[in-house]
């Protein structure tokens, strides 16, 4: 990934990515997650609950991180400030799918590239993995549509659609991306 | 749910249902699943965890069980045998949409009406907790014709397909049943 440890984003953006979570960021992914106005309590509650499930059970919760820092942040050092995240992880009982399951940019951070950077970022550690597949699930209300047109435009795919999954009239869309062979050895 | 502590099935079967999950309920669920010669070990780890998730951290844990044994198990006496069992609960950040993660039938006791009768007890308790819908995930192979069947028998949908889901090949099946009031107050 060429802009790991990078300094300097497409948009001169000064940020560093790492994959180490650290206690601090539940606060910080809280923060910036409230920031956006855009997830309801609960919903940032999940968020942070996976934050915990990585930090109490390490690879064993099945949950990754990718996060995005304006600033390296050594081990040991007082912590950079976060501009954004993204959690995926292995889908039990599958071989080689992956679900991304938060991507979340600091609004004052937006508009600057960093959601692809971090979507890059995971799909290549998925392909480093062996994994074939990355899916997305989100909401079909029109609040959505500009992370549908995000997702579509880093190559997702609308694989299927649920009906009032979320609650009536609010649908689920799956989208997926094939990152990886479609069989081994292929 | 009529059946709850009958001691009389469909075909002249013995069991009774209960709802709260025992220690010795995991290695039961292992031996039952592994006497299905259906699941691979790693699966069947899945379905243990999920059993030791619930016994860890209770309700919280977002995991329901209802389990037949052949005879009612009073608190504190020793276990009955059981015959089946079925895993479900709300999916995070929708109102009203629930999973069935899991039904397992003791080969020896299949084709006698356990399973509808676990469903049928999974869709009330859903109902009763306001729940909507009802969601099933199953595979596309040739194998898993009978576990489709018996889904779409039950009132089960084919909602989505995700291909190469499982493995090149194997495709996710979505099943659902819309088991309570499609908006609040209809």
């Amino acid at each position: 990934m060429s802009a790991t440890g990078s300094k300097s984003g497409g948009a001169g953006i000064g940020f560093a990515l790492r994959e180490d979570l650290r206690a601090h960021d539940e606060a910080a992914i809280r923060r910036i997650a409230d920031a956006t106005a855009f997830f309801r309590p609960d919903e940032v509650d999940v968020a942070c609950e996976l934050v915990r499930e990585r930090l109490d059970r390490g690879p064993a919760s099945g949950y990754e991180f990718v996060l995005a820092d304006d600033a390296p942040a050594p081990p040991g050092q007082p912590p950079a400030r976060l501009l954004a995240y993204a959690c995926f992880g292995p889908i039990a009982c599958t071989v080689g799918s992956y679900d991304l399951y938060w991507i979340i940019v600091d609004p004052a951070y937006q508009g600057r590239g960093l959601g692809r950077l971090l979507i890059d970022a995971v799909e290549q550690r998925v392909r480093a993995a062996a994994g074939r597949k990355v899916y997305i699930e989100t909401s079909s209300l029109p609040r959505y549509t500009p992370t549908q047109r995000f997702y579509e435009r880093c190559g997702y795919i609308l694989e299927a659609r649920l009906p009032d999954f979320y609650q009536p009239g609010d649908d689920k869309l799956v989208y997926a991306k094939t990152v990886g062979p479609a069989s081994p050895g292929q």
